[in-house]
């Protein structure tokens, strides 16, 4: 048990679960020696209040059209990412959030350009092609070099040292569609290690097919790893009907040969901010559960999927809370990180700034994969407060949701305090159409599902509204050295 | 009965519907008079085995992706439209198509240039549009004005006549979603009469939510029609992401103002040609069964739809009844039009230039619908040959296809053929996902259908196959003053 209990449900809890744990079943190894907990009936009753009202009222779809119809595109440093700091502040004094404040980061500030890439031989062709986020242009000429086909980042690793000199290293592997992102983690390597492998190699540009789903005509942009280069290269995404083409070239066995003009480049730095709006806890208001997304797109659709949506989750299920009366024990804070998209500055300002108060944050989950259904609920708390999270997650599986196990990964914003001991839920949401949109100039309001959202609302409502009402709390978890992502 | 008759089988044939017509049910009005037709059994079997092998077997798969990859896009008068004439030369060669020739045809050439779209107020925001084909281009500021938004054609129309004036007017009705086309020919009236009917208005420019159907960031080109205009003004269409964008500034209430910058503009005309390969006939060779496609495709995406697809079915159809032994009475002539998107260049150049053989054309068929399949015939013959029809329909039936009635439009290409009274067959591919991809940058490869090409294939060879060998023909039907779309 967590030491912090101030209300004497706890003590119902505990005596009610020391006599219920003899009876039960024995589950996973890691609840052997925790001892189930039992919600408080009021509590109870109120989530599953709460839990239905989401599935029936959530206004997230609503959020996400008014951020991606009066914002819309907001990378990081950009003209939009400083509206969407506006946005953020008014939409929340509208939701009735207390204590609303925007904390200054200071955010790389990377601009696109344009990007013409062409095939000049054997058969000229105008590719849909963009940026990797973070490449550097071409001189205004363009580059223009024959092609050498790799079909994995290994395939490219385990090339001699110059055997890409004076070429245009072009990786073809496909990303397969998965309902957890497991396609995704795989074919994002490429993306993040290419541009620096290529120029080991000798390469003098770098050209990778998407690492997204869709067979449609857009280019999937994303970041390249901070990584020591000997040389920084131009790096692109070719959509994947494009790729087509070019490996339908490269397989008619003659040399094919591109152009590529990019006008990418690096500004200097701007500020931005973690937007942040409180639901103020009714009786442990320093305690902290902590709801995030990000406030920044990439700069090519309109930032519904990516991160509309999970804004308007995490957003919308507070308010709901927010409506309670009373209101839960703790404090329920959402956090709209600054430039997660392009180096997570908003998530390590955080955990810098709140450095010393971490040890009062019980909990942390984020939303960050789009609008469809939760599938999968994942935990990283500590071992003993696994029946804290199998007594929420009662009230999540009539959604059609499944308990997972207790290594979540939990978000890449919240992973920097995840890392220093703040224990994580992590609701999984089915990716499965999700990386067909994601980073792409097509991740639009239509594509955001109206019953998906209405259900994630609803989980991420009640997970929090638990977690700020359950005394026992989540523990801690081990602290890692370095944040990851 | 048609008076070419010269073989032995027509004896037959006549002397068994004879017969055959006291014992059968009476069909439709058009058909008390006509006798039906039995197939002979040799033609019969051997039309059923070229059906099978072209499910099978058909290359038209493979020929789109030819095409696609080897030339691309191909609008009228480019250099794409000039590599796609000789790419036809070449793939007749190899399919073993004898007569082959390019007729030189006369295109207008219009470079879509660039197209660049933004709401200035109340909330900037970029928005992908395209022009229309044959719009001009704006000055090089571009044009910025607030919009006026109109709800269909009819309400411009209704409109007084300086109602629009210094503004940019917006259609913004959507097209219906069917497998027939219908939703397409209703949401083209836009397109087609929406410039000079802004322009009458005074308005600046117009802009309509495209004519597709997909909610995909692609926006969908297409020729407005060639009108009296009392003033051209530039003239584009949104994606509908884009105009759900648009729709909902606007319902803000606020006014809405863009700013368009075109660089759209017309060049001097091409030589283009009409490509054409024949299959030679046994016993008639100056009779002449007609397959038409359009070579040339839109400058946005690779033409794989529209009209890959088409070409691929007519060709490799022709290719396997020329692998037949004996072939077929009649000559097949695969006629691969120049510049059907931009004015039909092609096919009223055929009409002129065989206005004198038309009455040897037996009968014509297109295929320009894409690569789903077939789901309805129609026929536009002469009455007394419906019977003709019914028997060949009955070797099509097994593919999933209904019979449709006697007013086929046809298509495009083989309207100009049609309207000097030449019989035409209209099998109807399913377009419910036509409207998706067609005259965007999406229409690429991997949108064809393989198993529905197939099916295309099957039914455009057997039709073509028994339009060649049974005696009777298709008679005349009426001619019409003028071609129409």
């Amino acid at each position: 048990m967590v030491g912090r209990s101030k209300t004497p449900w706890s003590v119902l809890t505990f005596l009610v679960s020391v006599l219920v744990t003899w009876s039960m079943p024995l589950w996973a190894d890691a609840q052997l020696s925790a001892k189930p907990i039992v919600l408080h009936d009021f509590i109870q009753k109120r989530a599953i209040a709460l839990r239905d009202r989401a599935l029936e009222e959530s206004q997230a779809y609503n959020l996400v059209k008014s951020v991606t119809m009066e914002v819309g595109p907001r990378s990081a440093g950009s003209s939009g990412d400083k509206a969407a700091v506006s946005w953020a502040l008014r939409k929340f004094k509208e939701l009735g959030f207390t204590n609303i404040r925007a904390e200054p980061v200071t955010v790389p500030h990377w601009d696109r350009g344009t990007t013409v890439m062409e095939i000049l031989s054997p058969y000229p062709q105008r590719l849909v092609a963009t940026a990797i986020g973070g490449s550097i242009g071409t001189a205004e000429a363009g580059i223009e070099a024959p092609v050498l086909a790799v079909s994995t980042l290994d395939e490219l690793k385990a090339l001699s040292e110059s055997a890409a000199t004076g070429k245009i290293v072009y990786i073809n592997e496909r990303m397969e569609r998965t309902r957890d992102a497991t396609g995704y983690i795989a074919a994002v390597q490429k993306r993040g290690f290419g541009p620096s492998e290529a120029a080991k190699k000798g390469a003098v540009a770098l050209v990778i097919r998407s690492a997204g789903t869709s067979t449609d005509r857009f280019a999937h942009t994303g970041a390249k790893k901070k990584l020591p280069e000997i040389r920084s290269i131009p790096s692109v995404a070719l959509a994947n009907a494009d790729a087509d083409i070019l490996d339908a070239q490269l397989a008619s066995g003659k040399t094919v040969s591109l152009r590529i003009r990019m006008t990418a480049r690096h500004l200097p730095d701007e500020l931005s901010a973690n937007v942040i709006g409180e639901i103020r806890g009714r009786e442990r208001p320093d305690e902290i559960v902590l709801l995030g997304a990000h406030l920044d797109s990439w700069d090519l659709g309109t930032g519904a999927l990516d991160d509309g949506a999970g804004i308007a989750i995490v957003m919308e299920a507070a308010h709901l809370i927010g409506q309670m009366r009373p209101r839960p024990q703790r404090t329920i804070r959402v956090v709209l990180y600054a430039n997660e998209e392009f180096g997570l500055s908003g998530a390590y300002e955080y955990a810098d700034k709140y450095a010393e108060s971490l040890i009062d944050h019980v909990l942390a989950l984020e939303a960050d994969l789009g609008a469809d259904p939760v599938f999968l609920l994942e935990s990283r708390v500590a071992e003993n407060a696994l029946p804290q999270v199998n007594a929420m997650y009662a009230l999540l599986q009539p959604l059609g949701i499944e308990l997972g196990g207790n290594s979540a990964f939990g978000g890449a914003d919240i992973s920097t305090i995840r890392d220093q001991g703040v224990p994580v839920l992590g609701p999984r949401q089915d990716t499965s159409r999700y990386f067909d949109y994601h980073h792409t100039l097509n991740d639009t309001l239509d594509k955001v599902n109206h019953k998906g959202i209405r259900q994630n609302t609803a989980v991420y409502a009640v997970l929090a509204y638990l977690a700020a009402e359950i005394d026992e709390g989540f523990g801690r978890i081990p602290i890692v050295e370095s944040a990851t992502e």
